[in-house]
């Protein structure tokens, strides 16, 4: 029996930084490269457990601040937790509700020389913040992130990090970067305070930031890799610094890190990125994406994306894409799925989720295996010259 | 082989008019009494078509008024028809439009010695209205209400009525029964026009008129009785009457009635009322409320209705019903499903259809096996009042 939160490699790609590999945790195996479909309140928006068995998910999401909010970590923990009150039983990973803490503020306004000055007040300690719901106030510790989380029992947690604005500038991503590392160790001290029982049933995670400076970025990396957390993430990317900054943040990190860890970048999920992001060493990803843009209509194939709305699928008779394998497309043509999105009829956002997730689910399967027979560089090539050629402006 | 839309009966209760049947169609067996979930709009709102499936639908409804306007029955016939285009290879029931047409105009109101004055012209030749969509003119006909079924292919059409309030005067009920007579002639011989083997594919009901007077339901019995179609429905009950006097109206139909045709009454789906229509020998229904109320976070129990918002289901670990068998009640419990209404995530809607269509479809299926064993008077009995104790006021 390999231990738990075992991270095997099993192939590395020669031509670039790709790998596939297995992660174990309490309930399941996670084969990467992985995407993890974004379930924020407990539900991966309009689809059910049963569908993301079907198309194959490994390990979901599930976001700490708003279950902490709504309905609450100890309802939850009464009924025996993330995975029993939701009905799933594979691994499920959760944010440390820091991202959503500090997105909010931004909402708000941050200009590149002042601090937040809006909804949230951090100290060294914490933040305080308003929800979003009612406007009622919490505060948020790596103390406090590690016992919903906790109380939660989601197989990966994530420490609790700031999360600066891509805007913010070089002396507030320090000051933001430093805190995150306190309380990084805090929540790993916190985590540690649980049974040992506890500890191998969740993996604590650490995050890397430091915004948009190389040299921040690099910083983090060593500070985090010594912790020797079994598993790091990269936060604060994807926030708006743009794709040519987003992947040299990337390879500027993963030169100092445990080869031996899977490296997690977090809230990044379109197929180029995906690409990108394998071929430079990331294992996990995550995002909002394919579930937010089926419910606006909007479908992959692999010439790119479309919008159902468009008039000339009014008489198509075929599905999404031809020789798909979803439940979607073996049954529904998209004159169908057009006539439920224009009538906004329900079946129809969740006809299109499926198959957009299924689509980058087993964009995922196929690169492993093409990393498997040393293929990926080639791949990457064909699709992406493939998935630009029609893509509509959606 | 029996011949296409042949009905059979199979067992007769001793104590009451209730009977099990079968109706054969195109598509399929429809075992009676039957309830038909209704999909307006070519889609039982929020379930697939496989939802359906797993919950034993045998029939549902779609719309004429809906489908035709949009995406306009030529767009369906061209994508080889309603079963193909919708993915459902079971049988089908559309409506004639007749009564969206008029329950439009009863919104824009109606007294009890005018006519409509609003937004329908109806002459005797047929109905001018305005589109709800886009305001634009339309004009229904007997013969276009044929046409645009004939084009959607459904296995069960229904010929075009006038549906007076329920307020009308006498006066007016008389005018739009004999009205409707006179276009149930001129449906019967449209239909007639059709190919032979259309006909054999589509089978046209007639509807009984006459509002709340015993002596027009009578005189309109007897009348759609000589006509012979292959089913005959009821129209223009359960419109705001009141629960005493539909049934009083159901009586008074019932002995004028071929007892070999099957018997369908349009628009009645609770619990309560379809026990009591089964006694009275009613042998089809579709109504939206199952639908509707899943949509408010209403669910059935053998207690009752209940509302899933309500508070004491926040910490509750039990499924909608204890040991149903749907796919809701295998997997989730009240607290996960209570808060999925509570955050309108659209999983919940889907989720409480699935649990309210499998109660009603499972008390249809209890039904038929509580007449085969002469125990349906006792089973309604018991299950009435059973299913009043601790009903919720939803």
């Amino acid at each position: 029996m390999p231990k738990m939160f075992e991270f095997k490699i099993h192939h590395k790609d020669k031509n670039s930084l790709a790998r596939t590999g297995t992660f174990k945790t309490p309930h399941g195996i996670i084969h990467t490269p992985v995407f993890m479909p974004v379930g924020t309140k407990g539900t991966v928006k309009t689809v059910s457990q049963d569908d993301l068995k079907k198309i194959d998910a490994e390990i979901i999401l599930a976001n700490t601040y708003h279950l902490y909010l709504r309905p609450g970590e100890k309802v939850i923990k009464k009924l025996g937790g993330l995975h029993k009150w939701m009905s799933w039983n594979r691994p499920i990973l959760t944010d440390s509700g820091g991202f959503q803490v500090f997105s909010l503020a931004q909402e708000k306004g941050l200009t590149k020389n002042t601090k937040f000055k809006t909804a949230i007040k951090i100290d060294e300690n914490g933040v305080e913040f308003k929800s979003h719901l009612d406007g009622s106030h919490h505060y948020f510790t790596p103390e406090k992130a590690m016992q919903i989380q906790h109380d939660l029992g989601a197989d990966i947690i994530m420490a609790f990090d700031e999360c600066a604005p891509a805007q913010s500038s070089k002396k507030y991503f320090k000051e933001a970067m430093i805190r995150t590392h306190n309380w990084l160790i805090r929540c790993k001290k916190e985590h540690e305070k649980f049974s040992k029982k506890s500890q191998k049933k969740q993996a604590l995670f650490g995050i890397i930031q430091g915004g948009t400076y190389k040299d921040l970025r690099e910083e983090s990396a060593k500070f985090v890799n010594k912790l020797d957390f079994p598993g790091i993430a990269i936060g604060g990317l994807s926030v708006g610094e743009g794709k040519h900054t987003m992947l040299k943040m990337i390879e500027k990190v993963t030169p100092h890190m445990d080869k031996n860890k899977p490296l997690y970048l977090m809230g990044v999920g379109t197929p180029e990125d995906l690409l990108e992001c394998i071929d430079r060493g990331i294992d996990m990803f995550d995002c909002v994406h394919p579930t937010r843009m089926s419910r606006h209509g909007a479908f992959f194939t692999e010439h790119g994306r479309f919008s159902i709305k468009n008039t000339r699928f009014k008489t198509d008779k075929f599905p999404l894409q031809k020789n798909c394998k979803c439940e979607t497309c073996k049954s529904y043509c998209r004159s169908y799925l057009r006539h439920l999105i224009s009538e906004n009829e329900i079946l129809g956002l969740r006809l299109i989720t499926i198959h957009n997730l299924h689509f980058l689910l087993n964009l995922m399967r196929t690169i492993q295996k093409e990393i498997k027979e040393n293929n990926f560089t080639k791949f990457k090539r064909n699709f992406l010259r493939k998935f630009k050629s029609k893509n509509e402006k959606i």
